[in-house]
């Protein structure tokens, strides 16, 4: 049953997107401009999110910390090539009660200043090196047009912050952290994303390199989910973050920073999700299976609480939708919420000693005989469900990869439908700047991949690296 | 061994306080006035407070959201009893870039506007009811004078928010709460706090009454740990959240609030703590259990990993310091730092077929032999440490609980050492007055007990209520 709050996806993709957050109970707007709610169900995924990518990080040796999110003027002016990228989107604080502040206050964009102010007093010697740290808070940045996690002037993150005594060991971490948003995306969220290098147009500001994580929509635009930061020692000298070497010499720390947001959820909604809803892939489901009893009987109950204490008992979370609203009802609101899994126990289905079967990815019905090990048979379907998940994932991403020779074959991509367009460049900005005049396509990343063509797409000259082009969120 | 980074307790509390503070690295200044690092050994007692606490939320029903930090002015002035009380405190963000907002923006010292709002929104009918909401937020206070978890410019906490279709429902749930909140001092923190309703004068800003959970530092001094509110329908006839009731009439809902934040680790502290640095009660410690081994020897390595992955798998979270410092070093450390139990395996030892355990709460080693069963020790002895631990705070507050029948007894009390005072009292707010200028002692909670006196503790007219008085923090 279509869901008439969802415009189809389509007919108006931008309006599907929103259609979805609302109808799955994701978010909303609020009386903060350019703020949004994070509503239950959303922030059950993030609190998914940053349950499995915590774990992660700690055992790769990292710790959490907690920093300010108030920063002085002066000492945020430090690192200029930092400020000048985000003086334009940063909300300051001057007052308190009615009194003015003496200097203003940064709401925390960004806290590469406060990180490494800490530094500065803690690191004296290689022996206090690595720092391994991450920090888990809310960011803020002007943005002028807003759409729920995909775009928002307040929205959550995590920031690793790391400094290391050699060179080695911090690029090291900037692609060691790199492969776990990578491995994130590809077994937790289903999303086969692509990762590489960002050119030194797009890179972030005042970063030797920065590695990103891409992944392409279903509309066949790029969101970039997840970057990875090596700063060399520019940061560690505007801050002074300096270190006793093991040949006793004084030297300056090298400086690593590594990002995912909520936007996560924005890309989940617009690589899985369908004119049906919201599609959850199992594994970042908050609750991967609901239980719908149907009809009023002892039996139903009974294998209701009996299916559902077994999956709890396999950690498999899963809740029973014992509300007094309509079988119907509660299927659609299942569907909407992308539930992976839904078991629904009829009492005319147990006469036949049969239960149903939904699956959200397909929308397919399975008929079951009650008796079924049903640990066994969720536990196997979520995992098909996963794997299917990220094979039509990939699909998609592969019928909508290109490769362009020339302008033109750019241009007659960009005008058909946007995807992930592979071309070859030759590392002028200048042909970089004349390629965003078509559509806004920007290099997304430049990959490790075997070249195909001797020549830049753009200017012809010598290529010298195989980038991908796209169009982006 | 005194560790000299830490002031005597009984010397200087304040001072030692702060000292156990840094030594155990739990937090730091940074260049933002009156706001602090928490630092990783500090932020790991947080998260282990936030996942108990939320895990309990949860199984009451409560499920987690997230509201913006900035709060437009107009929206905020709409409950004047609320702001009256916050104005001072208020930060303001004024500006984006070098642009003037046309509205100031106050930054979240509290949430029940954005609650209200949003509430207005999604609150139609009584089956919308309850929404059992909670946040886990940073929010700002300019505070004048702060110190570390205790007061702090930005701090970390929990408010949950509440509406219900009946006051009944309502009220249940604000006792609940506050039992939540007693439990887990009582059963997590080993903290015999004591719970009561606060006077006029001391509830919330705005609130019908508040209960509140107080405990009882070491010198005496008392510290708010963990309020509940209930507002009635004063918040929601402000901010216009109305449903219509099961006889299908418009009613506004009745609504709660309670939190708890970062102050509970300087509860922990001052509850806790001694000479030598931290004691974390087994229950909050992040990782209760280290094994030093010392000696270079296989047999040694061999027993601490066969430990440590014993303990682990047990869910006893354990790390073994094989740092390159020295045993005394890491003895020391994992002193200062609080941890519970600490096994030391030296090759010497292992020679008599034995290993030391050593308690941190007492200080006291045990020569244990090596084949032990580990998991038993070692689990029966955290118990063991977790009770003693509680028995310690519940004498120390024994001892420092008075009863006052004149102002003369409170005088004299309070000029010897502050506690928490036993008195009764008429009611009338002139004579919490009154005895404010006794050294700032203020009224803590009334509490359901028998009384102890027919007059006021003050005025000596007839007293209403069995009240708790003390200095705060």
């Amino acid at each position: 049953m279509k869901n008439d709050a969802i415009t189809s996806r389509d007919v108006d993709f931008a309006k599907w997107y929103t259609d979805v957050v609302r109808a799955a109970k994701l978010a909303d707007y609020t009386s903060v401009k350019g703020c949004i709610a994070i509503e239950p169900n959303g922030y059950a995924i993030w609190e998914k999110i940053q349950s499995i990518m915590d774990k992660k990080f700690k055992e790769l040796g990292h710790v959490n910390i907690q920093l300010p999110l108030l920063i002085p003027e002066k000492l945020f002016n430090k690192e200029k090539e930092l400020i000048e990228g985000f003086a334009p989107e940063l909300i300051w604080a001057t007052e308190v009660g009615d009194k003015k502040f003496d200097e203003r206050l940064a709401i925390r964009s960004t806290s590469e200043t406060l990180f490494c102010d800490y530094y500065k007093k803690h690191v004296r010697s290689h022996k206090d090196l690595p720092k391994l740290y991450n920090q888990w808070c809310n960011v803020f940045r002007y943005e002028k047009e807003t759409r729920p996690f995909l775009r928002s002037r307040e929205f959550l993150w995590q920031e690793g912050h790391t400094v290391h005594a050699t060179e080695e060991e911090a690029i090291k971490e900037t692609y060691q952290m790199m492969d776990v948003y990578k491995w994130f995306n590809h077994e937790i969220l289903a999303i086969p994303s692509i990762t590489g290098i960002k050119t030194e147009k797009e890179k972030f500001a005042g970063a030797e390199f920065t590695i990103t994580n891409e992944d392409l929509m279903y509309n066949g635009v790029c969101l970039q989910d997840g970057t990875s930061h090596y700063f060399g020692q520019k940061f560690s000298k505007a801050y002074d973050v300096k270190f006793t070497n093991k040949e006793n010499k004084e030297e300056y720390a090298y400086y690593t920073t590594w990002g995912k947001t909520t936007r996560a959820i924005a890309a989940i909604i617009m690589v899985h999700a369908d004119d049906y809803g919201l599609v959850l892939p199992p594994r970042i489901a908050p609750k991967p299976v609901v239980i719908i009893p149907i009809g009023e009987s002892e039996e139903v109950d009974k294998l209701s609480n009996e299916f559902k204490d077994k999956l709890i008992s396999n950690d498999i979370m899963t809740y029973i939708d014992d509300s007094d609203k309509s079988p119907g009802f509660k299927f659609a609101e299942a569907e909407v919420n992308g539930i992976p899994v839904r078991i629904e126990i009829g009492k005319r289905d147990l006469e036949n000693n049969t239960i149903t079967i939904a699956r959200r990815d397909t929308r397919e019905k399975i008929t079951v005989d009650k008796d079924v090990d049903i640990v066994k048979y969720v536990s196997d379907l979520l995992e098909t469900i996963q794997s299917d998940m990220y094979n039509r994932a990939l699909e998609k991403r592969e019928s909508l990869t290109f490769e362009a020779h020339n302008l033109e074959d750019m241009e007659k991509i960009l005008n058909t439908q946007p995807g992930f367009i592979h071309a070859m460049w030759c590392g002028d900005e200048a042909c970089e700047d004349r390629i965003k005049e078509i559509k806004g396509c920007k290099s997304r990343c430049i990959v490790d991949e075997e070249k195909i063509d001797d020549k830049c797409v753009c200017c012809g000259k010598e290529a010298k690296h195989h980038v991908i082009w796209g169009i982006q969120y």
